[in-house]
């Protein structure tokens, strides 16, 4: 029995936004993309994209399928400052890929190798979700920003493709204090050592 | 007009060898994959496989169409030893990975993320002709050996996705001394380094 108040309409206004974010986002990339662009290429309100989903960042988490929001998780990991970042990034960012919301996201990965229009949507979450939150909210000089955030980028992604796509032991099965301990220092170092290969 | 000594037979009997060669070394591994049971998969003799591909390591690139032969480029990096290890490592890598050989190497990376098959070839690819590689040639203790390894191959497959894939600026286009100054360290620190984390 359907449950009351969700009428199928909904759920085809639901998608039409979704489908028009998706596109809007490849296309655009998030920062260009408008609420009010989206809603007119769905043939809806903005005031229903709203309603539906809140906020930018919302719709677009919603549009990845995102099961848990990068904004709670990297406010606690910056909260600390440059010091010790790199153990609180490895512990934080390997406990949510552990758990099941790490289910979704390795799919967005696996999508994004081989599809150029996941790829375009993945580099825009790691650019505006997640490197563009740990970026603003340290102390980065704003010429070296980009580089360390690209840098960090790198190497968290190749954790993911050795420990969970290719399964690359014994890295696959390390215990999260194994990965803490030895990658935190590449992350401290590409967010707040010194960058030799910037001048050139 | 068809090249003489070349018959369609010959053509055919080689994709045999290939594709048993293709599965032998996805469902059984780099080591425990032989030339005679590949040969016996084609329904072919032993002497033919050797005699169209040479020996196991030579097969093996030709079944994942790899374009280069990573032990020549291995050969110079470790032969340095552990020294600058790292620095060697990156540009050979980088230049490699820019130039046209870097193509088939970015087809079997994406193909490793969506199919399982692919996945197993890359680790085997992997492990057998790279880290192994590494791994033998330099002076590590034993027990480290392998998680050296394997961070390092997972910085390295996150430089491949960041700047080849995933094309995320500024690391996309950054120069190939950027990068050997930012990366070597790390390899340099996974190689070389003190690792503490190998007591969890």
């Amino acid at each position: 029995m359907p449950r009351t108040g969700r009428r199928p309409g909904n759920q085809d206004t639901r998608e039409a936004i979704l489908a028009a974010a998706r596109q809007a986002f490849a296309e655009r990339g998030y920062d260009k993309a408008s609420i009010r662009q989206i809603a007119t290429s769905a043939g809806v309100d903005p005031a229903l994209v709203h309603h539906y989903f809140g906020a930018k960042d919302q719709l677009f988490l919603a549009a990845i399928e995102a099961t848990i929001d990068p904004g709670k998780a990297i406010g606690e990991v910056v909260s600390g400052g440059l010091d010790g970042i790199g153990e609180r990034l490895v512990r934080t960012f390997v406990t949510v890929w552990d758990s099941p919301a790490g289910t979704p996201a390795a799919a967005l990965i696996r999508s994004a190798v081989s599809h150029d229009w996941s790829a375009r949507m993945l580099r825009e979450f790691i650019t505006s979700q997640i490197l563009g939150r740990v970026v603003c909210n340290l102390d980065l000089d704003p010429k070296e920003a980009p580089l360390r955030a690209s840098l960090v980028a790198s190497q968290l992604m190749g954790l993911i493709m050795a420990r969970y796509i290719i399964k690359l032991e014994p890295l696959a099965s390390a215990s999260r204090e194994t990965l803490v301990a030895t990658v935190a220092p590449t992350i401290q170092r590409y967010l707040a050592g010194p960058l030799d290969g910037l001048d050139q």
